[in-house]
């Protein structure tokens, strides 16, 4: 082993390179990864992923929107108390390598070593221990919106609902799932708590030189769809007084939600990263933009009104434009507060491991909150390189991530265990390291 | 026959014929036409035109970009001079129906109509006649920029850079025309004449009520490719100040465009028809943004200073969005005027036949502009309804259709003999009726 290189407990090793092998699948030349919800990459890593659970003593479950997940059974506890830990596999398209994989990669590890720790009498876990292996479309990228797997379970949206969503070519997630055979039936469990470790997506930990983060909140958001109507013409010969230029419309919208979260008297951050474009040919005026608007605050009084004042926005660009403009759908995501208790057994098991944390909110929405409508839920962050995430750039060092492991096991031992006890540092790694 | 439908000579109901069925391929539910360049639906109408050309005696060449051409012997004339006349069969996505297609089946049924005037003793042509019956990639929809097949048979463009053209999935213009079998080898002779009739695609026409326009000229374009370059990043937990957002740049440039034109001293018209934007990814600031941007006007001088006014206006929203603006490309179109001796002998073919039409200037491309570059070349428009084109609602009446067709009959008939002379009105349509 060259100098510098640290010696790595055997199931830190297994996590990076399970990690690594995860990142093959739909890695593209930038070296980020491009593997969309229930496309082929996905299929693969989902493949690849299952015969990893099942070669380590998991069972596998696929719910019936492609969730999948992995059962440990310890031997131990109550069958009916199921702890969950876990995120997803999807990606943006040539998104990061470590949003969403990472927690995967955790929990899938966490649980063999505590199926280790338990068999060294180290660990008297009193739940059964399900890894939340993939829940399905947490990006929003091929199917809006997003989070549609954890949402789904949770009973917040209709599993038929949720399946009928169509990609940009019109394929259902119904038919994208069934195609990579993950199309499933199990009924799964409820969970009775859920943990999520997944990287931060910005720079406050990195500043803060701490290499662990317990999210106490959840901004809010809207996330709002504009139609703009205009009128298919020939950009040549139409006089420019009788066009109605849907781009130009739609730009101009795009210009105002910037304005509005600038002018803005609360924090108030604002994007539109998606514009769909008919016929988007050089030479033909388009005649419909679809917009895909988010604002989002930790102040739903903002949210509110940032709304208002991009609908009271419309008639001057319609005035100038000839175009229509309408909201075709407004999804709210209220603030959502993390589990208090839960936090603070989390809290006490990392001081006692001697790993430093902090609390932060997160803007970015995760499965985690989903699951805090249906179980306490709990979700710690990692440092993300100068903050950048969905992007090939996304960084998150070999350090970090060992070190956020070791406090995931601290983590769910110490929620896992009854009565809850915080536990000696390095417990479960201490004993071959 | 119902009443009120007028009685049609033989010739125009086969010209009706022949452009209902070519509107079959790739007819939309809207009632128009989606037909892009070497597409499966394009490959269709070619196989079947290509089996109407051979019914009627023509003899099939495919040149190297695919430019398929009629060639009628008409067993007079010397061999060398060759007439061609004809038009597109590539459409926008859902564009119209008439456009280009109509000049298409009007010159292979005008052939056929001439070879009977001959046979009669009613016309003596001193030209082979050829017709244009695909000039592939017109449109500019699918591969760029527009004008593709024609500008490469005049020898303005190399062949070989022309079939390297990518369409937006990255399938090259050469794999597309091997596709659909229209990869071709023929030589084909240099033409001594061109003349196309087609659609106006303005309202110039309908306005003062005449069935028929003469081209002189064809206004100046810049087409002009800008990349926005930003960063991609998650679209929420990104502090707006780091945020460098291409797609709220490539916004800012649409409205710059538009005010660029409404704020000229000259007649400027200005589009931008398509962004190319990836991610394109609702939850992924967008970090390239490509802009399809162009200017139109018959004032050369008022398109140097649209350009020059919109590079002026990149530093302040590079300045304000922290994304970098370039222009990939520049695409100037000088103002072309068309031969001014063939304009004259068809507009004394058309007062002959008493044919009302008027002088116009075209302010869309078409392939009798590239033509003119090579041979003397003319062109003939027909009314548009509302002047509305690239849409299914594009409309011509099958009235103005045949009064067009008639005219067309009148003006090749009139520019083939030897010497030029004009005919007696409905020479060559006149037995029959």
């Amino acid at each position: 082993m060259p100098d510098g290189t640290p010696a790595r407990h055997p199931a830190q090793a297994a996590l990076l390179d399970l990690f690594h092998d995860l990142g093959a699948f739909g890695a593209t030349e930038s070296g980020g990864t491009s593997r969309l919800a229930a496309s082929a990459e996905d299929g693969q890593a989902r493949d690849f992923l299952c015969a990893w659970l099942k070669r380590h003593g998991f069972e596998i479950l696929v719910d019936p929107i492609g969730n999948i997940f992995g059962v440990l059974d310890f031997g131990r506890g109550d069958e009916s108390r199921c702890f969950f830990s876990g995120s997803h596999l999807d990606s943006q398209p040539d998104g990061g390598r470590f949003d969403g994989t990472l927690g995967v990669a955790c929990a899938c590890v966490a649980g063999v070593a505590m199926q280790q720790a338990i068999a060294a009498g180290k660990l008297e876990p009193t739940y059964r221990f399900y890894v939340a292996a993939c829940w399905t479309g947490e990006e929003g990228a091929r199917f809006q919106p997003s989070l549609l797997g954890s949402s789904a379970f949770v009973g917040s949206i209709p599993f038929e609902w949720a399946l009928a969503r169509q990609d940009q070519d019109g394929v259902s997630l119904r038919d994208a799932l069934s195609e990579i055979g993950y199309l499933g039936k199990a009924e799964v469990p409820k969970p009775a708590r859920y943990l999520e470790i997944h990287i931060e997506q910005g720079a406050r930990l990195e500043a803060a030189k701490m290499p662990m983060g317990v999210v106490s909140s959840c901004w809010g958001a809207k996330k709002i769809r504009v139609l703009a109507s205009g009128r298919p013409d020939h950009t040549g010969p139409t006089p420019m007084e009788e066009r109605r230029d849907a781009l130009l419309a739609a730009s101009q919208v795009v210009v105002q939600v910037n304005k509005i979260s600038r002018q803005a008297a609360a924090t108030l951050y604002s994007s539109v990263g998606r514009l769909e474009i008919s016929p988007n040919s050089p030479n033909t005026i388009a005649d419909k933009v679809q917009l895909w608007i988010e604002f989002r605050s930790d102040d739903g009084n903002a949210l509110s009104q940032a709304e208002r004042q991009l609908r009271e926005s419309f008639a001057a660009v319609e005035a100038t434009t000839g175009c229509g403009l309408a909201v075709s759908s407004v999804e709210d995501r209220e603030v959502v507060e993390f589990d208090e208790q839960g936090r603070s057994i989390v809290e006490g098991a990392l001081s006692a491991a001697a790993i430093p944390y902090m609390r932060l909110s997160t803007i970015a929405g995760h499965d985690a909150i989903r699951l805090q409508s249906l179980c306490p839920s709990t979700l710690l962050f990692i440092p993300s390189k100068d903050g950048i995430s969905h992007s090939p750039e996304e960084f998150t060092s070999d350090e970090d991530i060992c070190t956020g492991f070791e406090g995931l096991l601290q983590a769910i031992s110490s929620l896992i265990s009854a009565p809850p006890e915080v536990l000696a540092p390095s417990t479960i790694l201490g004993a071959e390291t």
